[in-house]
């Protein structure tokens, strides 16, 4: 018979778990592995919400287990290393994002590009390669794989950090893959939440003249003062809509409720790119003449590799990127998932697990 | 007032027009301009039929104007050539497609890309820069600046090679900008139509692995026996597009008709590109997880630059590849028309313009 979740694994720990459909989270005891011979053990601090923990939670796309401890934006202090792990020692700070494991010998593995490997091990609601579930940072320690670990570099701070290893990789790689990194290009940015807000950060440090794309009139001011963006379209205003037709190299649409993709096309130049990385749950109207009267793409991206992740990470640390955050006590998450879903957040919540996770 | 079509030009013409939105087409005198400094004119000797003649004729995309004479798969002999034309002289074979004129002073046409320049002229049924209508093809001689003529090789056949003109460079340009002409890769080919059937045969000579992907299991035989496709799924079947699953780098789909993109984007490989070459009427259904989850694109592409076109020409000339076709007489348009919307033709009709076209 399998074993309990707390019995399985030698090392105590202790996180906050959904138990059902229902998503409420609550004190949960479980286990971690002892630590490997590659493996990095560490104590987590901060760990971001993001938006599809809340999916996760109620089991929105179908694949959810309980119990269910979220959370794929780690961040912590190293305590302990594997024999042969080679790249980081006791006292490092590090991350762990959305993967923690993947087969390592196909294409898309060989392409370090773990994220897309049909075998990739999610952070948490996975089965490991030792049979067991993953547990994700909602928790006080982690253990993963050196490979799966990101380097936190000293001058980021590590609460703002921590969502930089999901939202900021989302909207990072997406830029680099399609092209629209090179500086003076004309980049939007549909959407101005957890993903936006960062897509906006590293498009300017990039080079790139943002314009923000919102339903919201009211954001327009932070946008554009606070965030850096160079303009600010209401998508809802035709005539500006209209006046702002073939102007973008490419739009980095963050977006995951139903929304129309013929505007946004509009906006394109020829050859121009629009990256969707929010999933709406039903297909999307895709209108095929503005494709072909301007060699226009639609496409997607799905956060990214280890690689680019560290790479993604030094690039946040050169250009002092972090994610806009409100920092909240574990026994907030409730509250917060509930705010999370009415878009009540500026503009990611990161969990004090260091501070506020208290195991009684 | 303006000069009617007979008198606005010193050169008669004959061809055949439609009157109205009925399409039917009959026999039209009008009139050419004189060979200006830069212009190429040539005895039409061949006219290919395009399924968007179909649609122009009968004003289904709603910017038809008539009298309308229609084709662009034009090819025939030069019968002369103005003072300042630098690369043909009487007797030439020579060619023109879609477009005959641009505004050569936009980013698209620096690129060579004058079939995205949203001045573009198209061969027939638009304003010429002289303010004149164009006519197609369909008719006895043509006038046109020499950046807008291909020339033909001699070892390719005139009516055989009509079709490249339109069809030929609608699937050859796509193949080269989105990648898919690599030496080796397996490339999918939606619909055996007009553009399908050549598609395959570019690709083939390009070393690409081809599987046909059509509704109809009648063509199996012929797409790979006679046409050289690799492989053929029937995409009603179940179980054939589910084996078939994550094989493809990439898609051309030449359908213009309704049908769905999810099975389409199944059989791509993470990175894998959809084109579309075929522009239903209504938007389709663009379901987004396999965008993320693969890093998978849809895009379009709209015919050729002419530096392209000859690229083209020269690449068919090269490798043997023209278009399969029935040559029809110029009095069976119409009943060709009717035969090409059943889609009872394989595969393109080619008016015998020279020797059928008679004024009376």
């Amino acid at each position: 018979m399998a074993k309990s979740p707390e019995e399985e694994h030698p090392r105590k720990a202790f996180g906050w778990a959904a138990r059902d459909t229902s998503g409420v989270l609550s004190p949960f005891k479980f286990s971690r592995r002892a630590t490997g011979d590659k493996d990095v053990t560490f104590r987590v601090l901060y760990c971001g919400i993001c938006h599809s923990d809340l999916h996760m939670l109620k089991n929105d796309w179908g694949y959810s287990t309980y119990p269910l401890v979220p959370g794929h934006e780690i961040v912590g202090v190293v305590t302990e290393v594997g024999s042969k792990v080679e790249n980081f020692k006791i006292g490092d700070k590090v991350g762990v994002g959305c993967v923690v494991g993947a087969c390592h010998s196909c294409n898309n593995c060989a392409n370090n590009l773990e994220n897309y490997c049909p075998k990739s091990i999610q952070t948490y609601g996975f089965k490991y390669h030792d049979g067991t579930i993953t547990y994700g940072g909602y928790s006080d320690i982690m253990v993963a794989d050196e490979h799966y670990v990101i380097r936190i570099p000293d001058n980021l701070p590590l609460d703002g950090c921590a969502p930089l290893l999901c939202a900021g990789i989302t909207v990072y790689s997406p830029m680099k893959f399609y092209g629209l990194d090179k500086p003076g290009m004309q980049v939007g940015v549909v959407g101005l939440g957890g993903l936006g807000h960062v897509a906006v950060k590293f498009a300017k440090a990039m080079g790139v003249k943002v314009t923000v794309i919102s339903t919201s009139p009211k954001k327009k001011k932070e946008a554009l003062e606070k965030l850096g963006a160079d303009s600010f379209l209401v998508s809802s205003d035709q005539d500006e809509m209209q006046a702002a037709q073939g102007k973008l190299d490419g739009i980095i649409d963050t977006v995951a409720a139903m929304h129309p993709l013929a505007p946004l096309l509009g906006l394109l130049k020829s050859n121009g790119k629009l990256v969707l990385v929010g999933a709406p749950e039903k297909p999307l109207e895709l209108p095929v003449f503005p494709l072909i009267m301007g060699r226009k793409t639609v496409g997607g991206s799905l956060t990214g590799g280890i690689k680019e992740t560290q790479e993604m990470i030094d690039f946040a640390a050169k250009h002092n990127i972090t994610s806009e955050i409100e920092v909240i006590p574990m026994d907030y998450v409730n509250t917060a998932m509930e705010r999370l879903r009415k878009a009540d957040v500026r503009y990611r919540f990161v969990i004090d697990i260091g501070n506020t996770l208290k195991s009684n």
